[in-house]
């Protein structure tokens, strides 16, 4: 019997060579799956109905995402889908006529959307309806709840999400998935629901980071990227930026359990200081954030400000007050770090880095901390969350591999020696 | 008589609280002009129908853009005026339901939408069919052809336009108007269609560096711009990049008459050398455009390929046939050209440069060419084109200020002492 929660992409591909499958197989065994879980995760605004394959008649082979299903996040357009930001109804309006960019690249490339996952309001804080499924209990994260989830319950192999503060690196850590996030501007947010443009990155969810290397080289236009076995060589940067006390006894077990597999690997570890110019990046990621957000949802604030979340109130409030000069400031500030990170960046291949602070909080009040993404989002860097650590009760507690902008292939390529 | 082709927001401010004026005022002026010289001119894409006014009490000062009639490019989504990108309705769907984020701004400041005015084909480079007011024989530039033209036509005070390659400069030099381009990411873009995220930038085309100033201290939220007098202390760098065999005899005497009154008012002019960074900007920033933009209009690409232009569709064949290495090659190449220009910085207040090779060209077959904004739009610094030198035929050729990123205000100031 096909193992349908363990399958990759490139195996899906040769099954479909041989005969073995038939495009639509995938889709209708995760239909199945979301059928019996869904009750329980939430991970979806909405489904989309079977679809239509276009038959092959072998002449040509299939296309490289033929027949992957695909879980979108609810601030991505889709023509054919609704489309509601996390707003539960409150923005009315039906999302535009046109998929965005990335829905009509994965198209052409085969993808099957599988639906619309649950995202937080407009992609910031406020707790969305779905559940951890490592723990119904607890937070799945946010913003990209719905896409993490549905991942780390096997209802889709693939899930898009994006990150603007710690929106893909948090919820794949608290559940358990592989999340990736590609330096800043390399594919397409064109149709994604902006909340500050210089910080949104489109990103995803896989189990395997082998589906993870197809999907970037596919999307972005990639070489293909190298899969390491061994690290030799490898220089690693260990860096609990921004400040250890938040990390608790488990993330630093993570932490140490993924060093000492690097360096049984062969890679060569070492802390990493990163110096006066990466002071107050937390505040200057906020700083962005607010100024940008107050302007993105200047439209959404005019019509619906009085059925938004607190939260969402309040850091439009804050974006409102803050000066332009503030704001350049804060940008300046980032550019300094980029290149003082550019620097540092001869000296260390990659950086290993706490995802989260801990495991997934129990309860549904909050999505968790994203203190140890914000400077890394704001850098632009490429920044993968890998789930190799669980706790002695079953909960996952991820680590964070992160390189220098334009590193993309050479981080996935020492990642895929930690995970295949 | 109020002469309203001459009248500055700051004015009909000061008309409007002495009850010189009442809020509609502006807007019917500009309401006739439109229907005098529309006809020749051909900058509207669609009108809006008469606004309403809120009544004003007394109590409240006036909103500060109160009654300021605004032409919009129409890429800019505007939720009850439809948007046609330039295609001439072969991309048939209606925009968006919601304003672009700077329509919300504005219409919260107070200021009256005009109208949509005529864009090139998604903001690319085939022609429109506008007309140069100064000689409809000529082309207006583009891309942001019908903003240009209605405020040199004096069919509005004000025009919003966007620049991805030279779409805000060259139009603006060939028009004879202000035309603004501020640091890259300062003013959102949301709701407005992407052609290339990293490079596209929103500003303006106004009669008054006044009014380019009232602008952009409003919809950015900066300090007030001090107004400079004299430019004592004030070093000049002047760049004829990318190569000066391009340059007309027009544009050369406009480049040196700016000079020369730039000397006059105390200013230090010296030659700048951009060095070795700068070579082969203009590859890179075609690089970056290519990529960028099949990514971001892949849906319309899809829907609407065989009615694109010629020319758009081998921009597009050019991104898709390029892959991720060449792009991010031109991307860390636009990093370290930025990083030079700002060491550059240090040594000049503002670089002054050609706008456009010469006067606008006959005919309407092209918008000219963009070779002297490519390398400052990479850069995303703030570029302000001045209309200070016409020919014996009466012709506009403008002149470029450029300044460091985030050194806006200064450019600002600097600019005004040329022109109130």
């Amino acid at each position: 019997m096909t193992d349908w929660n363990r399958m990759t992409i490139a195996c899906f591909q040769l099954g479909l060579a041989e005969g073995e499958f038939s495009p639509l197989d995938w889709w209708m065994a995760c239909r199945e799956r979301i059928d019996a879980l869904e009750p329980d995760i939430q991970a979806w605004e909405c489904l989309a109905p079977e679809p239509v394959i276009t038959r092959y008649d072998g002449g040509d082979p299939y296309p490289t995402l033929c027949g992957v299903p695909v879980g979108i996040k609810d601030i991505i357009d889709t023509a054919r889908l609704p489309t509601t930001w996390g707003t539960r109804g409150y923005h009315r309006v039906n999302g535009s006529d046109m998929d965005a960019a990335v829905i009509t690249q994965l198209s052409q490339l085969g993808a099957l959307l599988m639906g619309k996952t649950v995202s937080t309001e407009y992609a910031y804080f406020q707790p969305s309806k779905t559940r951890n499924p490592r723990d119904p209990s607890r937070t799945p994260g946010g913003s990209s709840s719905g896409s993490a989830a549905a991942v780390a319950a096997g209802m889709v192999p693939v899930a898009l999400g994006t990150q603007t503060v710690g929106s893909i690196i948090r919820p794949a850590s608290y559940c358990g998935v592989v999340g990736f996030k590609p330096t800043h501007g390399t594919l397409s947010v064109t149709g994604i629901k902006a909340l500050a443009p210089s910080l949104d990155t489109l990103g995803w969810f896989t189990r395997h980071m082998d589906d993870t290397r197809t999907l970037f080289t596919t999307l972005a236009g990639s070489d293909p990227i190298t899969i390491l076995e061994r690290l030799d060589g490898v220089r690693v940067g260990l860096c609990r930026l921004p400040s250890t006390p938040l990390l608790s006894s488990d993330a630093t077990a993570a932490l140490e359990s993924a060093a000492s597999k690097m360096t049984s690997l062969g890679a060569h570890i070492s802390s990493v200081d990163l110096g006066a110019s990466f002071d107050n990046l937390v505040t200057h990621q906020q700083n962005i954030l607010a100024y940008e957000a107050v302007r993105a949802l200047a439209s959404e604030r005019t019509h619906f400000e009085a059925s938004m979340s607190p939260a969402l109130k309040g850091l439009l409030d804050e974006g409102q007050d803050l000066s332009l000069e503030r704001y350049w400031q804060s940008r300046q500030a980032a550019d300094r770090a980029r290149l003082a990170l550019s620097q540092l960046a001869e000296r260390f291949d990659v950086i290993l880095a706490p995802s989260a602070p801990g495991v997934a909080l129990k309860g549904h009040e909050s999505t968790g901390d994203p203190i140890y993404s914000r400077a890394w989002t704001l850098l632009g860097v490429p920044c993968v969350n890998l789930p190799l650590y669980w706790t002695p009760q079953g909960l996952p507690v991820g680590i964070q591999l992160i390189a220098d902008r334009y590193q993309d292939q050479r981080l996935l390529s020492i990642a895929s020696a930690l995970m295949p």
